[in-house]
């Protein structure tokens, strides 16, 4: 997929500087799934970590805390109905099937991990976690250092997310989105320079 | 302050849930300090935590270790050239002054922690740290139980953001922040709800 750039390290954190909603994929053994996530942050710069909270009883824990590692795959406008109803079931009450194969999802292969990334994002981080027990017991909380990342150029480009430009009808799909509470998102909005 | 309302708990984590960049107050034994920070999450709905990282070598972190306590004050549009400065700089090297007094900073009292709060931000919370030496040792990580928040009725009513209405202007200055690097911030955007 040409429109993919692998990212340097040093510029990672900065695909989630800004707050985007997240979907966390995760693998082990043949088993996968795929579920949202707004309680994410950077955590350092180089080598980058970042945080997660990912709550016991999601299906998403069992695999990540099994395989040790998980997908961060930021979505866009074009997705929100997606991310909305992946964020309202768990993947552990499908039987025979997977919540990729029920919605039709395209993946491409992680080049270190086994999670799948799912096509249409404008961002992906692959994940290895860093194993903190208390946290992950007591908080729910994850930290992993991202072993790869890639954005889509046509919005995040020389370490920059630019969302305006010619074609703004298909930019402003790809735009970032925000969750709140109850399927309300917003849209990364415009861009503005501090002058000071 | 007509504008304030005091929050439920359990709608706390949406002052942060869409990502905003936010300003860390602190005060202990006289000194008090201000600094930005956008790499913060929620981490519990009730009684609501929130993560913050905060760098050992900030005026900040020698505050709110001594403290205890620190405030997140999540400033807006009209605010982007005041955020990019406060985050440029150390209030540590500044003799007789500090940062509020050098860049007149208006300030309310918060009631459970000593943190001013910054007026003509949007939304407020007043945090008590769950000491964790391990992680603020390991990766400059606080968790902190949010004691009383606050939010300006005129953007966030009812447990939800609202950017639009009548006198827009106003309230597209009002928009929350969300920064990438370099001073280039987002405003956050359009309002979407999704259908499934």
């Amino acid at each position: 997929m040409d429109i993919l750039k692998n990212l340097i390290n040093k510029q990672v954190y900065r695909l989630l500087n800004h707050g985007p909603t997240t979907l966390i994929t995760s693998a082990h053994t043949g088993q996968r799934n795929i579920m949202a996530a707004a309680w994410n942050m950077p955590l350092d710069f180089d080598p980058p970590k970042i945080c997660v909270v990912i709550d016991k009883k999601t299906y998403t824990r069992e695999l990540i805390e099994a395989s040790g590692t998980f997908a961060i795959n930021v979505p866009c406008v074009a997705q929100i109905d997606l991310v909305k109803k992946l964020g309202s079931y768990s993947g552990r009450d499908l039987v025979n099937t997977d919540k990729f194969a029920e919605n039709q999802l395209e993946t491409f292969a992680a080049k270190h991990i086994a999670a799948p990334l799912l096509t249409g994002c404008v961002a992906w981080l692959e994940c290895k976690i860093i194993p903190e027990p208390h946290n992950q017991n007591t908080y729910d909380l994850f930290i992993a250092e991202v072993v790869a990342a890639y954005a889509d150029e046509r919005v995040f480009k020389d370490g920059k997310w630019n969302f305006e430009g010619n074609d703004q009808e298909t930019l402003d799909k790809l735009r970032t989105i925000h969750h709140v509470a109850g399927g309300a998102f917003f849209a990364i909005g415009k861009s503005l320079q501090a002058s000071t």
